[in-house]
């Protein structure tokens, strides 16, 4: 971390008057108020009108400068902190966890003059934010990207896999990748098909609301993914987020099974047609919720099979919709569609042409539900029965969000509809349960 | 009911041979076999080969019609029986439910020889293998369409709406409109926005398994509504089914508050960001769940805007998703776009051109977020805030669904943007609560 890393302007001339350090416990006294917290750093995209610290009751504030403001520093970092706390790591000897960044929420700041969120925040500085983090193992961080996860790409899955696989040759514990929650769904999906037979957690962790909020949830997901990277007994690919409306912990979901469920509950991931396979809790106590896991195994080799066929898409049906869209595609050179139809697997009969069309032309449908929960049926009803003669596959239990990672990561590998729909209806990575349960559903719950 | 509805070839030949009439009790004796029941009616498309009866146990079985078959009358329904029921009818003078049939398993019958369903119970049929509505309301039993709901379009709903409000000047208790579950909740949402001021309950209905299934939830779904059609205190649009997997009660959801979350479950409609309206038990018990509800009120004139522009696209984002499809639809003249994005409101940064364009050629964008819980707020996150820039219209807690509905509806009005943005932020029929509350939620709930 640089020396006053962000600051620009008026606020780097204030700090470097006061010859301070990030870090550094500074006073800053105004015209009418006075604030005393840990310099923080800041992003390169905010304005120079605000220095930021946080207070001891753990908040960021961002505190504007004027050029009669007076900064005091109350004690400084230091080179000894910094190597003291080098010595204990080292003297500790604890299991090494490589946290991969790849921005998001959990690795952002709030710009104080326009109020928005920048994905900015260094692995070192999440590192830094929660010390915590030293007590469970020795961190190596690392920035892969810093955006927000809306603007994740089939082409950012294959680095993060290939960049996790690297990871887990070098012999690391676990792995936890720090990804927004947008699409941590989908991300989480993809490395559970590009990372097969990993011998390791591969944990991915976000937060819903940034760390300087008072009920920020990024601190204690953070403790609760690495404890998982560095002692579960699983060696799947799951996203642990909070387990509930509390602080108390977090849970583990299967990959290809979870998806956010709520635009702004901490407790927004859910597992679905699957239990979660694991709880963390924030003292470090793992309990598995499952008993059909794969297991961490020390001599297995992890398989990295990192292609995405970006021409894949995902559309979802509704009344009045016609195959238009379906033609476009189909025009546009698309290799595959995934549709989220309704009920058991069903889209307007209007459409049928466009599937026909589509089909005789080596496009792979898959058939999905925009229920979620449940399983595609198509021998029920005329309608599915006729998607089916057509060739259209259907996507058993799989997610609509898993089912279109799937069918990109298939058509890398192959062309032909045969060899597609062979791959899409064989359970890969816990996609596809064999048989149905009822059992995973919300009914009549209240949160 | 015809005297052999749906017959033809060899086995119109065997039941005219033995002088039978649908309702009749009637015993088909073959070689190695023999099946006593009623003889029901059946479907114009179906096979000539089988003939159906009902069993004592309540399933329907068709019965493979060979030459060597024989057929005996074990008691004919006969005139004094349907004479006799319509006299005790009248006598009750109970309330008059109109009962609405669309199509949908609830209104179905399977084909023996496919083993699909199809959509063909007329709403006679309905009331006749459902004898406990007669205890309930004096029914008036009407079909509409007969088709599956996932070839309902907005073209249908206007007639849905345009007929029910023809009921409800008739002077009917309460409607019920049995359709089916596919796209169920997008009609209901339809008709919230199509029937304001409803001064009576208007029912929609279906069933996840055809009556002819020893699960079916056909009966108890119609019991339910049809009590809810002639006593509940409120008067808006609801969906009324199953309330869990036993066959207690049901539940009615506010039309615009409701989805399909289940493919197959028998409680799988759920209300999204609300509670359900009431509780409705097979006794004819009445439980209202929230305090705020419109209520009956004869004094009531029902408004009829029963128009939908069909203009309009419902596309869900993905990672790795372009433009392109936005400027397609652009390019072919729509009218209006509902996103469902991720999270808080966002898509790839890869769309905003497109959905610049899309704006400046005075195409109304509306977001609203594929975590179906939960509210839009674009002012968080810079993607959102840029988006909120450009003239996207957020679609506060609204489902994708209802938001699809109502863009359409409100289309139909207007085609200025300010004015469709005025509407679409203001709640018409429960479809946007005025503050968020982050109780409706499934967190850590088996079903």
């Amino acid at each position: 971390m640089k020396k006053l890393e962000g600051y620009r302007g008026i606020s780097l001339e204030k700090l470097l008057e006061a010859n301070v350090t990030i870090g550094d416990r500074i006073k800053i006294i105004g015209e009418n108020f006075t604030y005393e917290g840990i310099l923080m750093p800041r992003a390169g995209v905010c304005d120079d009108k605000h220095i930021v610290i946080k207070l001891n009751n753990g908040y960021n504030i961002g505190v504007k400068v004027t050029p009669n403001i007076k900064i005091e520093v109350l004690k400084r970092i230091g080179k000894r902190e910094i190597q003291r706390r080098e010595v204990i790591k080292k003297q500790r000897n604890l299991p090494k966890v490589s946290i991969i960044s790849t921005g998001g929420t959990i690795a952002s700041r709030v710009d104080y003059k326009t109020g928005a969120v920048y994905p900015a925040l260094t692995a070192e500085d999440l590192y830094y934010a929660v010390p915590e983090l030293e007590e469970i193992a020795e961190i190596d961080a690392e920035i892969l990207f810093s955006i927000f996860s809306e603007n994740m790409t089939p082409k950012h899955w294959e680095k993060i896999a290939e960049k996790t696989s690297k990871k887990i040759e070098e012999g690391f514990r676990g792995i936890v990748i720090a990804h927004g929650t947008d699409t941590m769904g989908y991300t989480a999906a993809a490395l559970s098909f590009a990372l097969q037979k990993t011998p390791i957690p591969i944990v991915l962790v976000g937060s819903q609301r940034s760390s300087d909020r008072p009920s920020s949830d990024a601190a204690i997901n953070l403790i609760c993914a690495v404890t998982a990277a560095r002692k579960a007994p699983f060696a799947e690919v799951v996203i642990v987020m909070h387990g509930s409306s509390s602080d108390e912990y977090c849970l583990a979901h299967r990959g290809t099974k979870v998806r956010k469920c709520h635009t702004s509950r901490r407790d927004a991931f859910q597992s679905i047609n699957s239990e979660p396979l694991a709880k963390i809790t924030v003292k470090g106590e793992i309990e598995m919720l499952t008993e059909k896991y794969n297991k961490r195994r020390s001599d297995r080799k992890v398989e990295l099979k990192a292609k995405f066929d970006p021409k894949v898409a995902l559309i979802k049906t509704y009344p009045g919709m016609t195959g238009e869209i379906i033609e476009f595609l189909t025009d546009k050179g698309y290799h595959g569609i995934v549709i989220e139809g309704t009920g058991l697997g069903h889209t307007p009969e209007s459409m049928f042409p466009a599937i026909k069309r589509a089909i005789e032309e080596e496009i792979a449908i898959v058939m999905t539900s925009q229920c979620l929960w449940g399983r595609i049926n198509m021998n029920v009803y005329r309608t599915g029965v006729e998607l089916l003669n057509m060739g259209v596959i259907p996507g058993e239990d799989m997610l609509p969000e898993t089912a279109y990672v799937k069918l990109m990561w298939t058509l890398a590998q192959t062309r032909n509809l045969e060899e597609v729909k062979r791959i899409m209806l064989t359970n890969i990575a816990g996609e596809i349960n064999p048989r149905s349960s009822h059992k995973y559903f919300i009914s009549n719950c209240k949160g």
